[in-house]
């Protein structure tokens, strides 16, 4: 795996600009992977991560029940497998295998990393108040890997039904913020 | 204004792709003007909201004394006018003014558009049970506003430290996903 350990303290930097995720989740067995937008920092650190999952996808009942997952982040090679991620449910298929995509054990959660992934971040569920209400899982990235040979990864953002926008140039303006 | 009323259902696409955004608000008098990027969609319509405004920031106090917001969508041609943003504080200085940028009353609420960015959103704050906590407030949308003439806008993602991803191609695969 390309991927090496990457500081909590920097996490924020991956999820900040809004990519879409590849969330793998496992549970006796069952192992899965969904297509996700709906997620944003909560705290620097230790990083926390608010996201939505539907409970009308497979991996709900995965991450309700393990309360764990792993948070991969795509790039534009792998545009086609976020698609068909996100049109295909885990129920009665082996999602991972049908996408072709590789599973590499994770350090402290059940969950897989994705090989061909930039970056993957191991996930805990610390709190399930907006659960209920609004699908909304709080979580803490315990462990964080990218491949930090790749310098401005073009990143994927979903702009709705299909369409999204890659990831351009990266400027750098004189900043105090964090 | 060059912007003009979109529809609600589609609000989503604006905010998934993870941008920079400049929330107005206004109580009693005061408005200001804050740089935020941890927001994420809730629910498609009516559309929701969940974003962190720090309770460091003026702006905090201005919104949960007014329930009201505007989040306001820059690009790429207001890059230092988010930065100054980010650093400087509005408890003691006029910051639209300082930063030059133009107030337009919103339909819905008291706080203002602001006529440079690309997209506007008038907001209502609906439920703040994760604000004692988190600093997280759920906002419903309630009126939008776009320049819909500008087709893929250059918005800004964030990466940390002043460092900015610009929005680049907008690429459309088949999708059956929203």
């Amino acid at each position: 795996m390309a991927k090496r350990s990457f500081p909590l303290s920097k996490v924020y930097g991956l999820l900040e600009p809004g990519p879409v995720t590849l969330v793998t989740t496992a549970f006796r067995g069952r192992t899965n992977v969904m297509a996700m937008s709906w997620q944003t920092m909560l705290e620097f650190e230790p990083p926390l991560v608010a996201c939505v999952v539907s409970n009308r996808n497979f991996s709900f009942e995965l991450l309700r029940s393990s309360r764990e997952c792993v948070i991969n982040i795509p790039t534009v090679e792998l545009a086609k497998e976020v698609v068909r991620c996100g049109n295909t449910s885990g129920r009665k298929v082996d999602k991972l295998g049908a996408l072709g995509l590789t599973a590499v054990p994770a350090a402290q959660v059940g969950a897989p990393l994705l090989e061909e992934c930039w970056a993957s971040l191991e996930c805990k569920v610390v709190d399930t108040r907006m659960v209920a209400k609004y699908c909304l899982f709080v979580l803490e990235v315990v462990k964080a890997w990218v491949d930090r040979s790749r310098k401005d990864p073009r990143t994927l953002h979903h702009r709705g039904r299909g369409r999204f926008m890659v990831a351009g140039e990266t400027i750098s303006l004189p900043s105090r913020a964090k």
